[in-house]
């Protein structure tokens, strides 16, 4: 651990703000407040208006590339110019569940760690290990990989049966392993499956956990709380516990209602701030 | 089925080239031939050495578009204008391995299927169906899902076993119980790992397969002949039985060898589409 590690950064962030409120800004253009522009400038006006009132009050901001991408590369340079908005202290994570075999997946490193300057990514399991380790090269990065997602046909796969044991619980145990030589790991688990959220935690006491599915997706905010914050390892204890809880479509969708967007974005940031309060994971170790 | 479905275009394409070879445009930089410029421009003009002096020999054109992201939206911008460079009778396949929840999934598929324009895209199962249903409602498009991957770690979670099969095998049969109503998806097969790739062929005889691996990977080639090709649904016997086999690196490559690097490339491809005749799948239905 050094003074500039990824998990010492977001401690100290989670602390400044008191909260560990991940806030997704995805901008839809199916949900734009009135009179903005339609396309890609309507886009960059919304995400922009989140960086500028509801990203104070999180502890890391995280983009689902996947927004920005439908606009090709205009909609890349938005993406590009959103990120350089960011103060240095606003961990910023690219959403991109990417995974390739090795040396592709080294051009997408490239791509989201030195072009886009993530802090952090998401990265898809299914490869195995060849497709996480180009991202694991840089010291003061981080990437989280998905283990139980927070959709409706998650379980299809990830359900499964292996040697007793589901393979979202197998894939947490491997990126563990991983995690043991490389310590820059963490997993997606979804707030929509609280028994599982449970089950991951039990198997990985130590990994920090991203959290999506609090908001439009209906997930269990208490199940969060509980198992959520790491019990053992180096996120143990920290204000947060590690724990990064992501909205997107709770927080921008307020922009819709009201006469002032941006009044509208900053009270439902400070609300789901206060209701995701940082102490939270540092009261549970303490509790026990 | 209709005159202009991919998988009928796929065939007018392979019969007319007489090849089941997909040519991979995925320039590296660090692959460049002497006196190309460095950068964004290096890429950019391997790349359209290779749409120009390799792609007519090609039944399909496949960009993994990780090497385009690694310069941002820039590298989007030249991808774009390499999309744009290819005549409509050849197929193009954005290599992107998405798959997310089905609200940002339809936003990547709005990148690649409407913005980038490609004919077909690579999914990524972990996230079950929903993740692949938004790449389907186009019906003149198809989507790859992987199955067992070509890197040196694939088995890690793709050959656990899952009552009594391996992963891969599962989620092959699954993407077959997806394509019964919806007939446009096939897998992503390596030909790295030949008992492998007969056993995915077992179990689904009618979905076409995207086979990676038989370049600078040193795939099995008599194994992609043998088990490539469909043997039931609409692909079997066509030209091709609808396989196709990417060559990237392996024509590429041939860029840094001799004097004139399109002449080398133009003499690698054509070698490449000899050796993969689109005649053994027709050959393999007709002999058994």
């Amino acid at each position: 651990m050094t003074a500039n590690d990824y998990l010492t950064r977001l401690a100290r962030r989670s602390e400044q703000v008191g909260s560990m409120l991940c806030l997704g800004v995805d901008p839809d253009p199916a949900a734009l407040p009135a009179g903005f522009p339609a396309g890609v400038a309507g886009i960059e006006r919304l995400a922009t208006l989140l960086v500028e009132h509801a990203a104070p009050r999180a502890a890391a901001v995280k983009a689902n590339v996947a927004f920005y991408e439908a606009y090709g590369s205009q909609g890349i340079a938005v993406l590009e110019r959103i990120r350089r908005r960011l103060p240095p202290d606003l961990l910023f994570i690219a959403d991109a569940k990417r995974g390739d075999i090795g040396s592709t997946a080294a051009r997408q490193a490239v791509a989201l760690l030195d072009e886009l300057g993530a802090d952090a990514v998401t990265l898809n399991p299914y490869l195995g290990v060849d497709a996480i380790e180009p991202f694991l090269e840089r010291a003061d990065r981080f990437a989280y990989v998905l283990c139980r997602t927070s959709n409706p046909s998650a379980g299809e796969l990830q359900d499964l049966a292996v040697d007793g044991e589901p393979l979202y619980v197998r894939v947490a145990r491997r990126v563990a392993e991983w995690a043991a030589s490389r310590p820059r790991l963490g997993l997606v688990v979804g707030a929509t499956a609280p028994d599982e959220l449970a089950a991951v935690r039990l198997a990985t006491p130590s990994l920090v956990f991203l959290v999506p599915g609090v908001g439009v997706q209906g997930g269990d905010l208490a199940a969060v709380q509980a198992h959520g914050p790491a019990r053992a390892g180096p996120a143990a204890g920290r204000p947060g516990g590690g724990l990064l809880v992501n909205v997107s479509r709770g927080i921008a969708a307020a922009a819709l209602a009201g006469a002032d967007p941006a009044h509208s974005i900053e009270q439902a940031a400070t609300d789901w701030s206060a209701r995701l309060n940082a102490t939270m994971g540092a009261d549970h170790q303490r509790g026990g």
